[in-house]
């Protein structure tokens, strides 16, 4: 038998950043200034406010940021608090493969390590790399069976990602490496059946923080299984159906998984988002006035109705799994970010007015990033648009522009503009700074 | 279906301290006298040093002690690393129907969250039944299959009993008790591919420090699952081929399982017991110089050579799942603990001629916790003895006095007699403490 997670552990100890295409580093560079995003977004969540709440009495010395806030935390609650905020608006990057969100787990770690123990861009990128290389790969190993099975797999590869990155970082050696996997493993835990919850977001949390400590563990010589992924009780075998070891060796170091990365424009069900972007079209094309819409049709991947077929959503969680709600609210609004699923906008009169002027049909032809919309006003002529590629496809992907705008709806609710242009600035800049850490503290707000 | 979880919860939540048998209090005390012993006994080992070496940077606050050491850490950590300590010698308690270790998870988040927030020896004494019922009970719906397929169940288990208990503690209702329970469900993590080596310990170590969170996280109104037990994805569907949710509710309140719990004499597999005491009764009963031992033969429950047929045992951990080297060691030494395991011994020539002159036969005759043996010394008449159920079984269970013997073995290294004496007393009054936690602070050496 290959042994799986000693190549595994030996790549992300000896991989030189060098050998990284300078694609992939930068595809890196834009996953960590969106995840910022995120964190950004999510930071003054209710349950991210909870959860501080519970853990503050714990915490140790002040050594990492919280991102888009004010208090300071040791470095293990840091990773868990900016992981939950990362992933609380379900808005992060999807490795589409997987359904991974690559960066949350990853980054979360290691930036909160890299505040405890200062390290150059460079080395951060490079083990941020590493890390999502690591986790992408075993989520191939398993995924779907894992995820079918209940698994959140995003935390259950992702603290072995963590592990990995931290790992590179802290310099551990092969054997140590094949411990920190090891420790990983064995803590690797979440569920689906948290989704609808706070709790969906302590997964990745806690990957993050239980992979960081694996790697300060390993580091300290505290043994673990040195095969975890591949023993027959090992990670692989116990949680999952399917192992598919060679997706996990394959043209290691050659291929990278982070070119496999999307990002989501809109905060709701990937699905829906070609029908939003041609209400989106629609909308800025006509200067529609909403209230004179007598007709709107949908034509959709079928898969569409399947997963959002909701009419009648009742909350923002419902309005973000309804087609009829988002292409209402695009439609309304001209844009759809958190705000456009709020519950007041969801319950609005005139919206769900809209809302039931909506249909939607099935059509196997249409493509799952493919829509088609017709709109009829006041009895003129329709318009019609046809979305071949919605943004953030794996054909259309969102661009640099794209990513910074979404960056800065996100921020803007906890940064001045000001700081917003810094910390977008010190982002792409990443692989050229002193001391990476720096990235956590321009992430929090000056005035408190 | 029934709501398990939310029946579970409720009886976590109201179930009174005094609808707790007499017998089972008593029972209960005595597993948390134990589990002080085997902390006591277990932390000075080198995965302990390790592991405080790595996660002591992110102490908070010295809320809760470390037993058997000077360090203090905050509550989280003090868990952690108690619930390590008492499982990394592999000698704790054992509920034999689950081969969950009860005490482990649940007295380590307990005695944490004492020490932070006071609290009396009664209502101390009667979280802790309340988390070792839930515990044994989750246990029950999933083993064997759970168990075989790889999870180390005293952390799966235990982490559901870890959140239960502290939720008692901390007055959490019944919805906030459910919810513990769901953030419990999306951590349960821990696989046996760890067994042999440190991060064994981890598993329940983890549990109980994230099972205290559990409830910390629930009193803060951080919401999950709530049904986490019995969901289609949840923890038991997920984690486990079988579902006997009946298990979890049949008889709750009147049957204890703590009642099913037995405690090891020896430091070793537990199927070596009944050889290990027929050599000890051997040795005391002949005062044998075991140097003129010709032969030794015993003959034992088959089970006993599959485990534990390791001939040529190459150190502490071989040895304790070698029957002939505990054989050998019993009655050379007349006494089994750790020391008779330690490496010089494993590997000394005297035991090894010693060893090497013993017959196990195995026998489908002899009952698991029965065994004869028989010794040829000097070509005299050969002794014969016969237990007929080891101490430490269900049908002998280690008395009171038993179990002060094996704790004042255990914390010798750690405590002065006086000290031990003290602290024994304290354990055995748990039920009228003012202050569970003085408990900790007396596991603590007074000069360091």
């Amino acid at each position: 038998m290959i042994e799986v997670t000693r190549e595994l552990a030996r790549f992300a100890v000896q991989f030189p950043a060098g050998d990284v295409p300078v694609a992939a580093r930068h595809e890196t560079t834009r996953a960590f200034m969106h995840w910022i995003g995120c964190a950004l977004g999510g930071c003054r969540q209710d349950a991210i406010a909870r959860a501080l709440d519970a853990v503050r009495p714990f915490f140790g010395p002040a050594q990492a940021s919280l991102l888009g806030r004010t208090e300071r935390a040791d470095a293990l609650h840091a990773a868990l608090l900016n992981g939950m905020s990362s992933n609380v608006l379900g808005f992060n990057d999807t490795h589409l493969d997987t359904v991974i969100h690559p960066t949350e787990c990853v980054a979360a770690a290691l930036l909160a390590l890299a505040e405890w123990r200062p390290v150059d861009g460079a080395a951060f990128l490079h083990a941020l790399a590493i890390g999502i290389e690591v986790e992408c790969r075993i989520g191939r190993a398993i995924y779907p069976d894992h995820y079918e099975a209940g698994w959140h797999i995003t935390g259950t590869a992702g603290i072995f990602g963590a592990a990995a990155a931290a790992g590179r970082l802290l310099g551990l050696d092969e054997q140590r490496m094949a411990w920190a996997l090891g420790i990983a493993a064995t803590q690797a835990a979440g569920l689906r059946d948290t989704f609808g919850t706070m709790s969906k977001c302590l997964n990745p949390g806690r990957a993050a923080q239980n992979g960081l400590a694996a790697a300060c563990l390993a580091r300290a010589g505290f043994t673990s299984s040195e095969c975890a992924l591949e023993a027959p009780r090992g990670f692989a075998h116990v949680l999952s159906t399917k192992q598919d070891f060679g997706a996990i060796t394959g043209g290691l170091g050659e291929r990278f998984e982070i070119m496999q990365n999307t990002y989501k424009p809109y905060p709701s069900g990937i699905v829906i988002h070609p029908s939003i972007e041609a209400c989106l079209r629609l909308h800025d094309a006509h200067r529609i006035d909403s209230g004179r819409i007598t007709r709107v049709a949908l034509r959709v991947h079928p898969l569409v109705l399947e997963l959002t077929g909701r009419r009648d959503p009742g909350n923002t969680l419902e309005a973000k799994l309804s087609v009829f709600h988002s292409a209402a609210a695009a439609l309304m609004f001209g844009k759809l970010a958190e705000r456009e699923y709020a519950d007041p906008v969801v319950r609005d009169p005139a919206l769900i007015r809209l809302r039931d002027r909506i249909e939607a049909a099935p059509d196997a032809e249409v493509a799952k990033d493919e829509a088609h919309a017709t709109v009829w006003i006041d009895g003129a002529e329709p318009c019609s648009v046809h979305v071949e590629h919605a943004t953030g496809s794996r054909t259309r992907p969102m661009s640099d522009g794209d990513l910074e705008r979404k960056f800065r709806g996100l921020a803007d609710a906890v940064l001045t503009p000001c700081e917003i242009t810094t910390l977008i600035d010190k982002c792409w800049t990443l692989a050229t700074l002193a001391d990476a850490g720096g990235i956590a503290r321009a992430a929090v707000p000056a005035a408190a």
